[in-house]
């Protein structure tokens, strides 16, 4: 099978490729880059040598079309919600790493993305990517909006508590750590070496464009309509997010019953990992793997359940997930290519 | 005014030299060391060289007595429970860095630190350090429990609001975020470089020793016996702390509103920056100072309050904090030999 | 074919893990750690969960002989001289990772490790395992004295030129750097995260045991009897060896002209990338692979030549030229199962 | 007295405010810079809240000579050159943090820097700053030349040697490893964290500008014509810059003599620290403060003398050494507001 890579210069994109190499049943057949198109791909990333040297080329829907079985979108948000109906149209699936098809909502886009958001009949087509909650509809599915990586590591994390009806609405409060590189290549002095180093951010405290996202998927799966705190952090790291979710109790309950339930929801999920309790996972032991590791626990003293959810932002949180997504629709076992061990240390 | 340090060996203790060594009113008379007696300072810690070579001493309580006017202890959670009342009764007062005469109650000491507390008598007359809330009752003081580096991060980016009555009972949740230097200089898998290095840990979810520190503070200054939730995290980067903190609302108030009583609260606190609505404070910000940087958000979606705080867990979390007692103590201007602009970047 | 790893709790050895785990040809039968023995290697490193949950097992000469086919040494120096020719007398192949067996000269090992030397005739079995350089004789050993992470970097850059017989005798200096994963995971103040971070370290200049490994295998290949300065540096990031090289030219030559014979040399060896002239590689560009990527200079003003060559100390500084000798003594393509894309960024 | 600070919104520019603050004998009466004029500091650096909030000015030459009465130029290369002689003509010291006054010839200046060199006769007035070594001609300056980070590490450490005539011209190679601080707070794909954390990167091999200005130096100062190598390398950490120095030796010393001609030499020298034989400076121990460290080893394997010396290069390296030598200019104590400890960890 041939696939193609749109923003294949961006660091979702090279990590599509470095996953994409090692897969058995797939050929990458075009890079494509409106920017840096011309260039090789090595010339921007010399750890391709030898491994990769394609030329990167601009986009022609119908070239594309004709050359590639399935694309991927790797772009920043904006840009596929023009293209995606057309390769859509053309037969060609497309798996959009990007925020635009996420919402179902087009105001909702509009309001936390501060940019017009794609047509509502697009939109109906699209599929929630998030593998181990809606495997069924992904194996349908034309156009997949591949999950943010906070909403990947949020809902990994909570949904089980919350499908289970133990935590109670409105209390839930998400705190997130990543590392930098979900920010993704482009300069500025917010990703400047020094004035990340040895320093803990803040930023977008209840206005983060993943807020709607994972309140929609909480609506979705468990019909329940609600406000949650969110608030991203940024630690002195490249790979990594750590999402640690707080939500009371509804009843009394032990961690090692939530731990049991939880080990049962994910009993056939290649790739989530829960921990015993008392053991916190780290994000390191997942860097460069498709993991999302799980702990947790339910506080008697204050009756509140919190749950630490790692996973590595470039793979579970958008490249990987994005394979296991193309696993998932050819109808292929979903770890076909994505066996990678975390890289320790 | 001549001090001694015990525990000199430590990042306390050495940071205690460095705001020391600069310190108009003071001089170091005596360096102690139980296990590194005997060397000189420098052997431990180059980077003294030329600026303080004193050799470290074992402790003889009567010749420290005679040579010091007031006393450090930056030494680990059960060494100076039974040390400092023997230099009380000599008349030496002792600013105590350690857990062992914060909790008024020696059985929550035995609880949270898992070993003997000390003589209730004696934790009697301790007063806690946290200079900004209790600066009248450390004037007065002979034994300071200097306090934790969470709870000074933490209380200090929620006392205000829960003082003004604002927040609802049972709903804090605190996520403290730390350096490694809070750890020490003691070795241990934990604190490898490559164990901790792109890696974010979280860690004694629910049972870390600040807090019954923080309990017992929030009821000694608003009267609210509570239970509150608290997750630490290590992430890579030596110094900073940031408590990202959670309470709902009682009533529906504005960012600005609530940035308005902090600015008065601290209005004559040197070392307590309010940051405007929308800004949030970086650890990096108050490196190698005393200060406590410290930004909000009332979200309206949630009602509820969200305070980002941030510190120096190696100055305004331990050995700043003890030299600003020691200021308070003698009557100086609190900010004496403290008047350190961060290091940036 | 079943192998077995001692020392498998150690970084070289949790990296054997990870690499053998996607080789098509290898089953792991053994992990053996003297000081771990009897706990489950996920206890160790989480990261592992569900990957490899083996045992860790004490070691037994004759079980073992029985029940893999080949063994990996990965324990410090001072143990494998003993136990390997156990294993060869049973017609088990062994590569060892330490310096056991690098060096021919058993007084120099006492020398240079300060302790006693394996015997004469095992060493004289040895072949040394710089795959490159030395393929035929490893495809014949039975027992490979797998290279030192700063001798294969500092050979794999510049015994080209010195086989090509272009630069002067005795101007030979190695300048390393490299992240602290090298020093294994015993811990120490000198592995301390806060010691590191933000911190570069000289260390055993002009005293390091890599030093007599480099100048033999200088010997071996050219027939020159050199003595070369070789300054290690330790730098603060977890994984990556640069060593930057510097001889005097012979006579002039262009930076092409160089680059070119580089280009020759390497023509056959997979593993091998030389940058074009005026490219220079970086450490993160070969992260999690068996790459050394090359770059060099012929500097006019000087008449000097400067090379500059990385590796993954953990991967062909270790485990993954490990891997790689055991393919070749296989008779299996070099590449096999080692065909990792870098982990970037 | 007054002082002015030209780029004050730079990284050296920020670091003259910290440092500035707490010199007791001068005030900041401006903070200019034409990019980012207008705008109050605290807003570009938050950590400046309270400490400093001046407005950045425009330059208007007769303004700022009526009112300051020294001026800094925290500026990148090109920029002095022009305004420099317009302060110096009406009467207003300056003290160039840049490269554009250290060049003696400015067709050297044009090939190294790749444009236009300042005037002839502007360049014979300026004073090569260089404290330790300069300090006399300093005394008189009208116009300092304040040095580059790498030639104050490179210099410090091979000066005594070369002036005591014991190493061999043509033999100097430098290598030269650098924090990210040191590119400055301009935004590029090579400063960017997920770009040079994890990584150690060569660059500018041969090339460097600060080549001819440690040539230069070596010439006034030894009469020694000379070429030399030059290796930088970027390190990921913010502060901080090693240089590891080689020179063949003469004739057959021991370390010990050669540590103790350094002591002599450096005897009068409050800033520069010399190691015993066999201990090896690090970065992170002149963190934040003046020192020049130095170690050194004369090996006999190879008669070759090796030097390691370690600065901050933000204080060291630029801002600090610009305050050293406006406290020489106006005959105070050289360390007048300068004795800083270094922030250790």
């Amino acid at each position: 099978m041939k696939v193609g890579i749109i923003g294949a210069n961006g660091y979702s994109g090279v990590e599509l490729i470095r996953l994409l190499k090692q897969h058995p049943n797939v050929d990458i057949e075009m890079l494509i880059s409106h920017s840096t198109s011309g260039k090789n791909v090595k010339e921007l990333y010399p750890h391709l040598s030898e491994v990769c040297e394609k030329t990167l080329e601009s986009i022609d829907v119908q070239d594309v079309s004709d050359r590639v079985d399935l694309l991927f979108f790797a772009t920043p948000s904006g840009v596929s919600q023009g293209l995606v109906p057309k390769f859509i149209n053309k037969g060609v699936p497309c798996i959009d790493l990007s925020g635009d098809f996420r919402l179902k909502d087009p105001d909702a886009y509009t309001k936390w993305y501060q940019k017009q958001g794609a047509d509502r009949s697009d939109l109906e087509q699209a599929v929630y990517g998030l593998a181990e909650i809606n495997h069924k509809e992904i194996k349908e599915a034309k156009l997949i909006a591949n999950p943010g990586c906070y909403p990947t590591a949020s809902l990994l994390g909570i949904l089980p508590a919350i499908k289970m009806g133990i935590t109670q609405p409105d209390t839930l409060i998400i705190d997130g750590k990543s590392g930098i590189s979900g920010a993704g290549r482009g300069v500025s002095i917010g990703s400047h070496f020094c004035e990340v180093n040895e320093n803990i951010k803040a930023y977008k405290l209840g206005s983060h464009q993943h807020i709607p996202e994972i309140e929609q998927t909480i609506q979705d799966n468990a019909g329940i309509d609600t406000n949650i705190s969110f608030s991203p952090h940024l630690v002195p790291m490249t790979r990594g997010i750590m999402c640690t979710i707080y939500a009371d109790l509804k009843q009394q309950l032990s961690t090692e019953e939530i731990v049991g339930y939880y080990k049962d929801f994910y009993h056939k999920s290649h790739f989530v990992r829960v921990r015993e309790p008392g053991v916190w996972p780290a994000t390191k032991e997942v860097y460069g793997s498709n993991y999302c590791d799980i702990g947790l626990i339910a506080d008697s003293r204050t009756n509140r359940l919190t749950v630490v959810s790692v996973i590595d932002n470039v793979v579970k949180g958008a490249s990987g997930q994005a394979v296991q997504n193309m696993n998932l629709l050819n109808g292929w076992d979903e770890w076909t290519g994505l066996n990678l061990t975390p890289v320790y240390p």
